[in-house]
Protein backbone atom coordinates (compact mmCIF):
# COMPACT_ATOMS: atom_id res chain seq x y z
CA UNK A 1 0.00 0.00 0.00
CA UNK A 2 2.98 2.35 1.31
CA UNK A 3 4.37 2.41 -2.53
CA UNK A 4 1.15 3.09 -4.31
CA UNK A 5 0.69 6.71 -2.37
CA UNK A 6 1.74 9.35 -4.51
CA UNK A 7 4.26 12.17 -2.94
CA UNK A 8 1.55 14.36 -2.95
CA UNK A 9 -0.67 12.48 -0.27
CA UNK A 10 2.72 11.96 1.52
CA UNK A 11 3.64 16.03 1.39
CA UNK A 12 -0.20 16.18 2.64
CA UNK A 13 1.47 14.72 5.85
CA UNK A 14 3.81 16.50 6.52
CA UNK A 15 1.89 19.49 7.77
CA UNK A 16 0.52 17.47 10.41
CA UNK A 17 3.45 16.18 11.86
CA UNK A 18 5.18 20.31 11.89
CA UNK A 19 1.93 20.77 13.68
CA UNK A 20 2.33 18.12 16.23
CA UNK A 21 6.06 18.85 16.39
CA UNK A 22 5.17 22.17 17.79
CA UNK A 23 2.66 20.83 20.27
CA UNK A 24 5.00 18.50 21.70
CA UNK A 25 7.67 21.08 22.19
CA UNK A 26 5.04 23.20 24.11
CA UNK A 27 4.57 20.42 26.25
CA UNK A 28 8.04 20.10 27.25
CA UNK A 29 9.46 17.44 25.32
CA UNK A 30 12.74 17.73 23.27
CA UNK A 31 13.15 14.19 21.88
CA UNK A 32 10.18 12.20 20.04
CA UNK A 33 9.89 8.82 18.05
CA UNK A 34 8.16 7.57 15.64
CA UNK A 35 5.91 5.83 17.55
CA UNK A 36 4.78 9.08 19.81
CA UNK A 37 3.93 10.68 16.51
CA UNK A 38 1.88 7.49 15.43
CA UNK A 39 0.23 7.49 18.25
CA UNK A 40 -0.90 11.18 18.60
CA UNK A 41 -1.46 11.05 14.70
CA UNK A 42 -3.21 7.85 14.97
CA UNK A 43 -1.40 6.77 12.02
CA UNK A 44 1.46 3.68 11.83
CA UNK A 45 5.11 4.15 13.34
CA UNK A 46 6.10 2.91 9.76
CA UNK A 47 3.98 5.20 7.93
CA UNK A 48 6.11 8.29 9.83
CA UNK A 49 9.33 6.98 8.95
CA UNK A 50 8.37 5.71 5.71
CA UNK A 51 6.41 9.48 4.71
CA UNK A 52 10.05 11.23 5.98
CA UNK A 53 12.27 9.30 4.67
CA UNK A 54 10.92 10.41 0.74
CA UNK A 55 12.78 13.46 2.02
CA UNK A 56 16.33 12.80 3.91
CA UNK A 57 17.66 10.69 7.46
CA UNK A 58 16.13 12.56 10.32
CA UNK A 59 16.71 10.58 13.12
CA UNK A 60 18.95 7.62 14.35
CA UNK A 61 17.41 4.17 14.88
CA UNK A 62 16.76 3.99 18.82
CA UNK A 63 17.13 7.90 19.81
CA UNK A 64 14.18 9.35 18.32
CA UNK A 65 13.71 12.47 16.47
CA UNK A 66 15.46 15.66 18.16
CA UNK A 67 12.22 17.87 17.89
CA UNK A 68 14.06 21.47 16.77
CA UNK A 69 15.88 19.69 14.21
CA UNK A 70 12.91 18.11 12.63
CA UNK A 71 11.23 21.51 12.42
CA UNK A 72 13.34 23.21 10.89
CA UNK A 73 13.92 20.19 8.68
CA UNK A 74 10.01 19.98 7.60
CA UNK A 75 10.00 23.77 7.40
CA UNK A 76 12.50 24.09 4.98
CA UNK A 77 11.30 21.01 2.68
CA UNK A 78 7.74 22.90 3.29
CA UNK A 79 8.95 26.54 1.96
CA UNK A 80 7.80 27.92 4.93
CA UNK A 81 11.25 28.60 6.93
CA UNK A 82 10.47 32.53 5.54
CA UNK A 83 7.28 34.20 5.77
CA UNK A 84 4.65 34.67 2.50
CA UNK A 85 2.95 37.19 2.28
CA UNK A 86 -1.12 36.56 1.60
CA UNK A 87 -3.98 38.68 -0.11
CA UNK A 88 -7.72 38.02 1.53
CA UNK A 89 -10.35 38.14 -0.28
CA UNK A 90 -13.56 39.05 1.30
CA UNK A 91 -14.40 40.97 4.70
CA UNK A 92 -17.29 39.30 6.12
CA UNK A 93 -17.49 37.14 9.37
CA UNK A 94 -15.16 34.85 7.33
CA UNK A 95 -12.62 37.48 6.33
CA UNK A 96 -12.79 39.25 9.80
CA UNK A 97 -12.34 36.23 11.75
CA UNK A 98 -9.19 34.91 9.29
CA UNK A 99 -7.89 38.57 9.84
CA UNK A 100 -7.81 38.30 13.52
CA UNK A 101 -6.31 34.80 13.33
CA UNK A 102 -3.19 34.51 15.13
CA UNK A 103 -1.99 31.33 13.90
CA UNK A 104 -0.55 32.10 10.60
CA UNK A 105 2.81 34.23 11.08
CA UNK A 106 4.23 31.69 13.26
CA UNK A 107 3.68 28.97 10.36
CA UNK A 108 5.37 30.86 7.49
CA UNK A 109 2.55 33.33 6.45
CA UNK A 110 1.48 36.49 6.80
CA UNK A 111 -2.00 38.37 5.94
CA UNK A 112 -0.73 41.66 3.54
CA UNK A 113 -3.96 43.15 2.74
CA UNK A 114 -7.99 42.55 3.02
CA UNK A 115 -9.84 43.33 -0.01
CA UNK A 116 -13.74 43.35 -0.93
CA UNK A 117 -16.06 45.35 -3.35
CA UNK A 118 -18.74 46.16 -1.00
CA UNK A 119 -18.58 50.47 -0.38
CA UNK A 120 -19.37 50.12 3.32
CA UNK A 121 -16.67 47.69 4.21
CA UNK A 122 -14.08 49.48 2.03
CA UNK A 123 -11.78 51.39 4.47
CA UNK A 124 -12.65 49.13 7.88
CA UNK A 125 -10.31 48.65 10.11
CA UNK A 126 -10.14 44.90 10.68
CA UNK A 127 -7.26 44.12 13.22
CA UNK A 128 -4.08 45.51 12.10
CA UNK A 129 -5.20 46.20 8.15
CA UNK A 130 -7.70 48.52 6.73
CA UNK A 131 -9.94 47.17 4.36
CA UNK A 132 -9.14 48.17 0.28
CA UNK A 133 -11.26 48.40 -2.54
CA UNK A 134 -10.79 45.18 -5.16
CA UNK A 135 -9.90 47.69 -7.32
CA UNK A 136 -6.37 48.09 -5.31
CA UNK A 137 -5.74 43.91 -5.83
CA UNK A 138 -3.86 44.23 -9.06
CA UNK A 139 -1.67 46.92 -7.19
CA UNK A 140 -0.74 45.52 -3.96
CA UNK A 141 -0.18 41.79 -5.40
CA UNK A 142 2.34 43.43 -7.73
CA UNK A 143 3.93 46.06 -5.53
CA UNK A 144 4.30 42.93 -2.66
CA UNK A 145 5.19 40.42 -4.91
CA UNK A 146 2.38 38.39 -3.66
CA UNK A 147 1.76 34.46 -4.61
CA UNK A 148 -0.80 33.56 -2.12
CA UNK A 149 -3.99 34.21 -1.72
CA UNK A 150 -7.26 33.16 0.75
CA UNK A 151 -10.81 33.71 -0.81
CA UNK A 152 -13.40 34.31 1.48
CA UNK A 153 -16.15 35.46 -0.84
CA UNK A 154 -19.83 33.51 -1.90
CA UNK A 155 -20.03 30.99 -4.06
CA UNK A 156 -21.05 33.50 -6.91
CA UNK A 157 -18.65 35.64 -6.57
CA UNK A 158 -16.00 33.14 -6.46
CA UNK A 159 -14.89 32.04 -9.68
CA UNK A 160 -14.35 35.40 -11.10
CA UNK A 161 -12.25 36.58 -7.90
CA UNK A 162 -10.43 33.57 -8.75
CA UNK A 163 -9.55 33.85 -12.50
CA UNK A 164 -8.73 37.79 -11.22
CA UNK A 165 -6.10 36.07 -8.83
CA UNK A 166 -4.58 33.75 -11.22
CA UNK A 167 -3.84 36.67 -14.08
CA UNK A 168 -2.28 38.22 -11.29
CA UNK A 169 0.01 35.90 -10.74
CA UNK A 170 -1.06 33.97 -7.80
CA UNK A 171 -0.09 30.62 -7.32
CA UNK A 172 -1.70 29.23 -4.01
CA UNK A 173 -5.35 29.88 -3.06
CA UNK A 174 -6.71 28.99 0.02
CA UNK A 175 -10.44 28.67 -1.00
CA UNK A 176 -13.11 28.72 1.57
CA UNK A 177 -16.05 29.38 -0.86
CA UNK A 178 -18.42 26.63 -1.16
CA UNK A 179 -17.71 26.35 -4.49
CA UNK A 180 -14.35 23.79 -6.25
CA UNK A 181 -12.35 26.44 -8.30
CA UNK A 182 -10.88 25.00 -11.74
CA UNK A 183 -7.87 26.45 -11.94
CA UNK A 184 -4.91 26.47 -14.90
CA UNK A 185 -2.14 23.83 -14.40
CA UNK A 186 1.14 25.16 -11.81
CA UNK A 187 -2.13 27.45 -9.65
CA UNK A 188 -2.89 25.19 -6.51
CA UNK A 189 -6.46 25.32 -4.85
CA UNK A 190 -6.76 23.79 -1.15
CA UNK A 191 -10.43 24.07 0.02
CA UNK A 192 -11.82 24.24 3.09
CA UNK A 193 -15.72 24.08 3.35
CA UNK A 194 -17.37 22.66 6.54
CA UNK A 195 -20.50 21.41 4.52
CA UNK A 196 -18.30 18.98 2.53
CA UNK A 197 -16.79 17.87 6.01
CA UNK A 198 -20.21 17.71 7.53
CA UNK A 199 -21.61 16.09 4.84
CA UNK A 200 -18.68 13.71 4.69
CA UNK A 201 -18.86 12.44 8.17
CA UNK A 202 -23.38 12.16 8.30
CA UNK A 203 -22.81 9.35 5.41
CA UNK A 204 -21.48 7.75 8.09
CA UNK A 205 -24.05 8.54 10.59
CA UNK B 1 -6.60 3.11 -10.35
CA UNK B 2 -10.03 3.32 -10.20
CA UNK B 3 -10.22 -0.42 -8.48
CA UNK B 4 -7.75 0.79 -6.15
CA UNK B 5 -10.06 3.41 -4.57
CA UNK B 6 -11.15 2.71 -0.79
CA UNK B 7 -15.06 3.98 -1.11
CA UNK B 8 -14.20 6.40 1.39
CA UNK B 9 -12.59 8.43 -1.32
CA UNK B 10 -15.77 8.26 -3.49
CA UNK B 11 -17.93 8.84 -0.33
CA UNK B 12 -15.73 11.79 0.10
CA UNK B 13 -16.24 13.34 -3.51
CA UNK B 14 -20.28 12.91 -3.43
CA UNK B 15 -20.49 16.25 -1.19
CA UNK B 16 -18.64 18.15 -4.08
CA UNK B 17 -21.31 16.34 -6.67
CA UNK B 18 -24.02 17.64 -4.42
CA UNK B 19 -22.36 21.28 -4.42
CA UNK B 20 -22.03 21.76 -7.92
CA UNK B 21 -25.21 20.61 -8.74
CA UNK B 22 -26.69 22.43 -6.49
CA UNK B 23 -24.58 25.58 -8.28
CA UNK B 24 -25.35 24.66 -12.22
CA UNK B 25 -29.12 24.71 -10.85
CA UNK B 26 -29.24 27.75 -9.21
CA UNK B 27 -27.53 28.25 -13.40
CA UNK B 28 -31.20 27.51 -14.78
CA UNK B 29 -29.63 24.27 -15.49
CA UNK B 30 -32.03 20.90 -15.17
CA UNK B 31 -29.94 18.37 -16.50
CA UNK B 32 -26.26 17.46 -16.50
CA UNK B 33 -23.85 15.18 -17.60
CA UNK B 34 -20.57 13.46 -16.13
CA UNK B 35 -18.47 15.22 -19.15
CA UNK B 36 -20.06 18.87 -17.42
CA UNK B 37 -19.70 18.00 -13.87
CA UNK B 38 -15.89 16.49 -14.54
CA UNK B 39 -14.79 19.37 -16.33
CA UNK B 40 -16.59 21.77 -13.44
CA UNK B 41 -14.84 19.48 -10.88
CA UNK B 42 -11.64 19.14 -12.57
CA UNK B 43 -12.46 15.43 -12.84
CA UNK B 44 -12.55 13.11 -15.40
CA UNK B 45 -16.24 11.99 -16.44
CA UNK B 46 -15.25 8.22 -15.74
CA UNK B 47 -14.49 8.64 -12.42
CA UNK B 48 -17.59 10.67 -11.95
CA UNK B 49 -19.61 7.71 -13.28
CA UNK B 50 -17.87 5.11 -11.56
CA UNK B 51 -18.25 6.99 -8.41
CA UNK B 52 -21.96 7.53 -8.49
CA UNK B 53 -22.02 3.35 -10.31
CA UNK B 54 -21.29 2.33 -6.51
CA UNK B 55 -24.64 3.64 -5.23
CA UNK B 56 -27.12 2.97 -8.18
CA UNK B 57 -28.14 4.03 -11.96
CA UNK B 58 -28.45 7.93 -11.51
CA UNK B 59 -28.86 8.44 -15.47
CA UNK B 60 -29.54 6.89 -18.76
CA UNK B 61 -26.47 6.60 -21.01
CA UNK B 62 -27.19 10.23 -24.10
CA UNK B 63 -29.63 11.80 -21.60
CA UNK B 64 -27.74 12.97 -18.76
CA UNK B 65 -28.76 13.11 -15.61
CA UNK B 66 -31.89 15.17 -13.97
CA UNK B 67 -30.20 17.40 -11.29
CA UNK B 68 -32.94 17.42 -8.61
CA UNK B 69 -33.26 13.98 -8.81
CA UNK B 70 -29.47 13.55 -8.65
CA UNK B 71 -29.41 15.95 -5.81
CA UNK B 72 -32.18 14.23 -4.03
CA UNK B 73 -30.77 10.59 -4.18
CA UNK B 74 -26.96 11.62 -2.86
CA UNK B 75 -28.76 13.67 0.13
CA UNK B 76 -30.41 10.26 0.75
CA UNK B 77 -27.22 8.53 0.08
CA UNK B 78 -25.54 11.28 2.34
CA UNK B 79 -28.15 11.12 5.20
CA UNK B 80 -28.63 14.99 4.45
CA UNK B 81 -31.90 14.20 3.32
CA UNK B 82 -33.04 15.35 7.07
CA UNK B 83 -31.49 18.21 9.40
CA UNK B 84 -28.43 16.99 11.80
CA UNK B 85 -28.85 19.43 14.64
CA UNK B 86 -25.27 20.48 15.59
CA UNK B 87 -23.15 21.97 18.80
CA UNK B 88 -20.71 24.53 18.95
CA UNK B 89 -17.88 24.44 20.94
CA UNK B 90 -15.86 28.35 20.64
CA UNK B 91 -17.61 31.71 20.95
CA UNK B 92 -14.86 33.34 19.55
CA UNK B 93 -14.02 35.19 16.05
CA UNK B 94 -14.07 32.01 14.68
CA UNK B 95 -17.17 30.56 16.47
CA UNK B 96 -19.17 33.50 16.15
CA UNK B 97 -18.14 33.64 12.10
CA UNK B 98 -19.49 30.14 12.51
CA UNK B 99 -23.06 30.72 13.81
CA UNK B 100 -23.61 33.75 11.68
CA UNK B 101 -22.79 31.15 8.48
CA UNK B 102 -26.08 30.48 6.67
CA UNK B 103 -24.83 27.52 4.67
CA UNK B 104 -25.12 24.42 6.96
CA UNK B 105 -29.10 24.57 6.93
CA UNK B 106 -29.86 23.79 3.42
CA UNK B 107 -27.17 21.61 3.62
CA UNK B 108 -28.52 19.01 5.99
CA UNK B 109 -27.14 20.75 9.36
CA UNK B 110 -28.53 23.35 11.73
CA UNK B 111 -26.64 25.02 15.08
CA UNK B 112 -28.37 24.20 17.82
CA UNK B 113 -26.75 25.44 20.58
CA UNK B 114 -23.28 27.40 21.24
CA UNK B 115 -21.50 26.77 23.99
CA UNK B 116 -17.90 28.83 25.62
CA UNK B 117 -16.08 28.62 29.13
CA UNK B 118 -15.19 32.79 29.08
CA UNK B 119 -17.64 33.86 31.45
CA UNK B 120 -17.43 36.96 29.27
CA UNK B 121 -18.60 35.29 26.11
CA UNK B 122 -21.42 33.44 28.25
CA UNK B 123 -24.73 35.16 27.75
CA UNK B 124 -23.96 36.67 24.51
CA UNK B 125 -26.04 36.67 21.40
CA UNK B 126 -24.58 35.41 18.80
CA UNK B 127 -26.76 35.28 15.04
CA UNK B 128 -29.81 33.64 16.98
CA UNK B 129 -28.34 31.88 19.72
CA UNK B 130 -27.07 32.91 23.31
CA UNK B 131 -23.48 31.78 24.19
CA UNK B 132 -24.38 29.33 26.92
CA UNK B 133 -21.71 27.72 29.51
CA UNK B 134 -20.04 24.53 28.94
CA UNK B 135 -21.46 23.25 31.97
CA UNK B 136 -24.71 23.25 30.07
CA UNK B 137 -23.30 21.08 27.42
CA UNK B 138 -24.62 17.40 29.00
CA UNK B 139 -28.19 18.46 29.29
CA UNK B 140 -28.35 19.97 25.77
CA UNK B 141 -26.87 17.23 23.80
CA UNK B 142 -29.16 14.84 25.79
CA UNK B 143 -32.18 16.90 25.55
CA UNK B 144 -32.06 17.24 21.30
CA UNK B 145 -29.89 14.01 21.04
CA UNK B 146 -27.26 15.76 19.33
CA UNK B 147 -24.62 13.73 17.51
CA UNK B 148 -23.07 16.24 15.52
CA UNK B 149 -20.42 19.04 16.65
CA UNK B 150 -18.42 21.99 15.60
CA UNK B 151 -15.35 22.47 17.59
CA UNK B 152 -13.73 25.78 17.54
CA UNK B 153 -11.53 26.44 20.59
CA UNK B 154 -7.22 26.51 20.55
CA UNK B 155 -5.78 23.61 20.03
CA UNK B 156 -4.45 23.42 23.66
CA UNK B 157 -8.25 23.24 24.75
CA UNK B 158 -9.01 20.98 22.00
CA UNK B 159 -8.26 17.18 23.07
CA UNK B 160 -10.30 17.63 26.55
CA UNK B 161 -13.17 19.41 24.63
CA UNK B 162 -13.23 16.47 22.06
CA UNK B 163 -13.10 13.89 25.31
CA UNK B 164 -16.05 15.89 26.55
CA UNK B 165 -17.81 15.08 23.67
CA UNK B 166 -17.23 11.90 22.42
CA UNK B 167 -18.55 10.96 26.09
CA UNK B 168 -21.80 12.81 25.46
CA UNK B 169 -22.11 10.71 22.40
CA UNK B 170 -21.25 12.53 19.85
CA UNK B 171 -19.91 10.78 16.88
CA UNK B 172 -18.93 13.31 14.40
CA UNK B 173 -16.67 16.21 15.08
CA UNK B 174 -16.05 19.01 12.46
CA UNK B 175 -12.37 20.27 13.62
CA UNK B 176 -11.25 23.79 13.40
CA UNK B 177 -8.99 23.16 16.73
CA UNK B 178 -5.38 23.45 14.92
CA UNK B 179 -4.33 20.01 16.57
CA UNK B 180 -4.86 16.19 15.03
CA UNK B 181 -7.60 14.62 17.62
CA UNK B 182 -7.10 10.85 18.81
CA UNK B 183 -11.02 9.64 18.96
CA UNK B 184 -12.28 5.63 19.24
CA UNK B 185 -13.38 3.97 16.54
CA UNK B 186 -16.51 4.73 15.61
CA UNK B 187 -16.42 8.28 16.47
CA UNK B 188 -15.14 10.67 12.86
CA UNK B 189 -13.47 13.55 12.58
CA UNK B 190 -12.95 16.06 9.57
CA UNK B 191 -9.75 18.64 10.27
CA UNK B 192 -10.23 22.08 8.62
CA UNK B 193 -6.94 23.76 9.38
CA UNK B 194 -5.91 26.84 6.93
CA UNK B 195 -2.31 26.30 7.97
CA UNK B 196 -2.25 22.73 7.05
CA UNK B 197 -3.91 23.62 3.50
CA UNK B 198 -1.16 26.69 3.33
CA UNK B 199 2.10 24.56 4.34
CA UNK B 200 0.81 21.49 1.56
CA UNK B 201 0.37 24.51 -0.95
CA UNK B 202 4.04 26.29 -0.44
CA UNK B 203 5.80 22.62 -0.97
CA UNK B 204 4.71 23.46 -4.51
CA UNK B 205 5.90 26.87 -5.01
Amino acid sequence: MLRNQSPEIVVGRLPLYLRMLEFLKKEGKLITSSQELAERLGLSSAQIRKDLSYFGEFGKQGTGYNIEYLQRQLREILHVDRVWEMALIGAGDLGRALAHYQGFVPEGFRLEAIFDNAPKKIGAQVGDLLVLSMSELPRVVREKKIRVAILAVPADAAPAVAATLVELGICAILNYAPITLNVPSGVRVYHLDPVVGLQNMAYYL
